[in-house]
């Protein structure tokens, strides 16, 4: 189930500078019982992505309609929509065209089959060798660019462990490969700043805002491995999993704690008894 | 001209990781004459770029025979080849498939126009304000993640200067958008280490190749914009456009030295008077 600018069909023009440069965005929602999960979120964030990157945003109007009726494909249960936009063909050569016409391509994907655990007595976490580099200019934008986290995620398949985290090269924990990462100590949330590397997940936003209803102060900053390591709870969190506890990095434990599973609780309130149990 | 995996056809599976994640590497070549120029440079760039990205690489006997195969059909003049290695079709997500099948994609491009004057009264470069991250893992890999490239490109369209020069975040030159920038001071050559940030181009290493012949040492170092300004000679290079003076950067002049002749006879030399010259 693929729509590119429309139409359905499964292969994309060679001349895509998706394809030749990864000059492109993506959103990843979840989608239940057929409808996307926080759209509108993720269309602001795209629209926001293609101004940063100078490509013309397609149009919230036509993206939503299009997200809408391939997701009610998928009527019951649930199911993943990626929505990818990129600067659309061109000739040879990064200098984009004079005219943009930017690609939009829509496709909906099984839910992977995740464990009820994952979400309950939390999952398995490794650092990854692979460094994020550093790169102000496209940090924080959900862009095609995407092989850091591929090399990342090909350094293990252990099926035990579930996330990887991700290191910028001067040593500070940034997010996971799959993931942005919350710890908490005292009371209070910390998340990495995304000034020089990593995603601004969709959420990472929801959480700091329904951290922020809570009570909970939330304070982005540059941290290592070992404040991380020193943590009382921590979790990951993306639009597909919710949020996932970590009760094991590398070899130190960690319990599932009250603050991480009263902000599950207030997530599954936030998108609403109808969309996570069906009407 | 578009041959993909062996297949005249011009679209790639959406699935293709070239498209979702610029999970893949290319190299582009000069052809003259129907022959494409370098090829066993390009070749042994891309299984390196493939070894380092744990892409399985195609083979060299069967890129080559394609590679020639596509090139022949323009068998006079000048044109552009294309080779693009991607980690091929897979599922959803950073994980790559457990069994990989390389996509390999070729395509035949018309040659730019460039006027001889490029060639022999230089061009005229400006300094992009998009920064090189910095990322050793991908350094120096020609891969598809070419974002920063792309957004540097888009920063001017004034057809009175040929290109951008890139200086990574700590301020250091690098590279131009589509070049390797070489500088001549006291008859020593000098370009950018590309431990951190850029590209290794194969006519970077010819250049070094043939200036080693010459008997002009060359130090690759770690320079700023001062250092490159107060040069004696500045040239550009890439396997399209053999060797540009740089006869402008901003507001400061250069004259076409001594250095940047000799080097562009000895590549023509080395390039062969049967290719360029035709049988």
């Amino acid at each position: 189930m693929i729509l590119i600018n429309g139409v359905s069909k499964d292969s994309v023009d060679i001349a895509d500078r998706g394809f030749q440069y990864g000059d492109g965005l993506f959103e990843t929602l979840d989608v239940r019982n057929g409808q996307p999960v926080f759209l509108e979120q993720h269309l602001k964030r795209l629209k926001s992505g293609c101004q940063q990157l100078y490509i013309p945003f397609p149009g919230e109007t036509l993206l939503s309609l299009e997200a809408k009726n391939l997701s009610c494909q998928k009527s019951s249960g649930r199911a993943v929509l990626k929505i990818i936009v990129t600067r659309g063909s061109g000739g040879r050569g990064y200098r984009q065209p004079e005219i943009i016409e930017p690609t939009r391509v829509l496709s909906l994907h099984p839910y992977p089959e995740y464990p009820e655990s994952y979400q309950e007595q939390g999952i398995v976490a490794r650092f990854c060798k692979t460094r994020l580099g550093l790169n102000p200019t496209l940090a924080g934008i959900k862009h095609l660019n995407r092989l850091e986290q591929v090399m990342a995620r090909a350094e293990w398949s252990d099926p035990a462990i579930q996330e990887g985290l991700m290191l910028d090269i001067n040593n500070h924990v940034i997010e996971g490969t799959m993931t942005n990462l919350f710890y908490i100590k005292n009371n209070h949330l910390y998340t990495a700043t995304l000034a020089q590397a990593g995603v601004a997940g969709i959420m990472r936003s929801i959480v700091i805002s329904l951290s922020a209803d809570c009570g909970f102060p939330v304070i982005e900053h540059i941290f290592t491995k070992d404040e991380l390591l020193a943590a009382d709870e921590v979790f990951v969190c993306n639009s597909i999993i919710g949020i996932w506890p970590l009760r094991k990095i590398a070899t130190t434990c960690f319990a599932v704690g009250v603050i991480t599973k009263t902000l599950q609780k207030q997530l599954s309130s936030f998108i609403g008894p109808e969309l996570i149990h069906g009407q």
